[in-house]
């Protein structure tokens, strides 16, 4: 099967966009969202409502095609053969319930293992992200340049507090010296949305230890586009079918931080 | 003295949003001003011209008014009797540096030391937070409900990685149970964007060690007009003369945070 890396791209933004357009008209029209009892439901519903909206349109137009979505509407994969759609229909639902922004579509398309084309959709201020492999990345029409190398002095990285206390997944000491080194540090509560805002040089790096494929499937694709680093915490690789410890950052700032702070993955 | 708060209202509004415009005209047209080696040079003197535009305009309409600013070139205070407006030309100048978003015009209006109008104006999204002590807040048009009281465990809370690590401001063990056990904690980059977050039930609480009173003057007008709470960390009141710790948060949730992780200001 070779597949048509155009038309997939062309159908894929068609229905993101669709899709960004029905979210935005199920907000209610004040900012009373969060005092509803049901807002749980809600943003479950809206949820799983986008990512059968998305099976639907690609299965209907690819019925070959394979997805990995976060709300478990697709397929089970052990192998990313072929076309695989991964898709995180509401990325920072929390930031979905409780702000009404902050959140996005994320769509990453794999073939036969390799990331070809992404798609970050922040819905609430229609600035669609956009990479297709070798062609660059778009917010909207225009074209983001290659990322920057900082020193650790000068870059603002997106690092949660949780992994710097006590918590199950990191010692609170291995970061806790870069927080203090770092320009500054920020933390939006969406990894697509915190993968975007690397790719656009709004950030320097991005670290977490814990994210499900459809996080970062369409995000690291745009980083790396851009000639950034996507990695583990330990400088490995990530895999597609399981869950990693990310770590994103312009190749000069991965290098220093992965050195001084990640001490080389020896941990 | 008697001020016409509904005349210096209609200025203030006028101005705030010509000043927007000023700054959304001085971005480059590309996403590449942050490579520029005169980025600094660029927001310090978009900072000065901004708080200089202020000046002018509130001196030539109202002689006997004074001003704050960050940027040094209002009036030197020592007390706060008649009108002092309370400014900062651009709260958040590392986003407004690196990002070109996530960033504010602050402006606090007080009467006598009591806080009568606020404005944060976000100047990239065209989102103009208002507040007129007992008329309610605004975000443009729309005005914003009272505060919601979430518990800890449902609580989103603004707090920097830097408050939980070694810093010459606060005990890392203060801080830390509580990022462990509210629902998730963001940082912003920005006072005035986070205190309207708090305003606008985005975030549930803010919480910070050293903020000056431009940062803080027309934001905590927004959560206490709305029924929230804004004092010191150790529970006492803000003081718009001098540097204060902040924290801000809906009454109920203000309360139990006093209580169970700052010890009443025990520390």
């Amino acid at each position: 099967m070779k597949a048509d890396i155009t038309e997939i791209n062309t159908y894929a933004k068609q229905w993101i966009k669709e899709a960004g357009e029905r979210i935005r008209a199920s907000f209610p029209k004040t900012l009373d969202i969060q005092t509803k009892t049901n807002a749980n439901d809600l943003v479950t519903n809206i949820d799983r409502e986008t990512e059968q909206f998305f099976i639907e349109k690609i299965k209907g137009t690819y019925p070959d095609h394979r997805i990995l979505g976060e709300e478990g509407y697709g397929d089970k994969l052990d192998e990313l053969e072929g076309v695989v759609w991964i898709i995180d229909p509401i990325d920072g639902t929390i930031n979905f319930i409780h702000q009404q922004r902050n959140f996005a579509i994320s769509i990453g398309i794999y073939v036969d293992g390799v990331g070809e084309i992404g798609f970050i959709y922040d819905v609430v201020h229609d600035e669609l992200y956009h990479a297709v492999k070798g062609k660059g990345v778009h917010m909207n029409e225009e074209k983001l340049p290659k990322l920057k190398n900082r020193k650790v002095s000068e870059a603002i990285i997106a690092l949660n507090a949780t992994w710097i206390t006590e918590n199950r997944r990191l010692k609170p000491e291995l970061l806790a010296p870069l927080v203090r080194a770092a320009r500054g540090t920020r933390s939006y509560g969406s990894a697509a949305m915190e993968l975007v805002y690397v790719a656009t040089g709004r950030l320097d790096a991005y670290i977490t230890p814990r994210l499900a494929p459809w996080d970062i499937a369409a995000g690291i694709l745009m980083v790396k586009e851009l000639g950034g680093v996507a990695t583990n915490l330990r400088g490995g690789p990530l895999n597609m079918l399981e869950e990693n410890s990310v770590f994103v950052a312009s190749s000069g700032l991965h290098a220093e931080i992965m050195k001084a702070y990640l001490k080389s993955g020896e941990w």
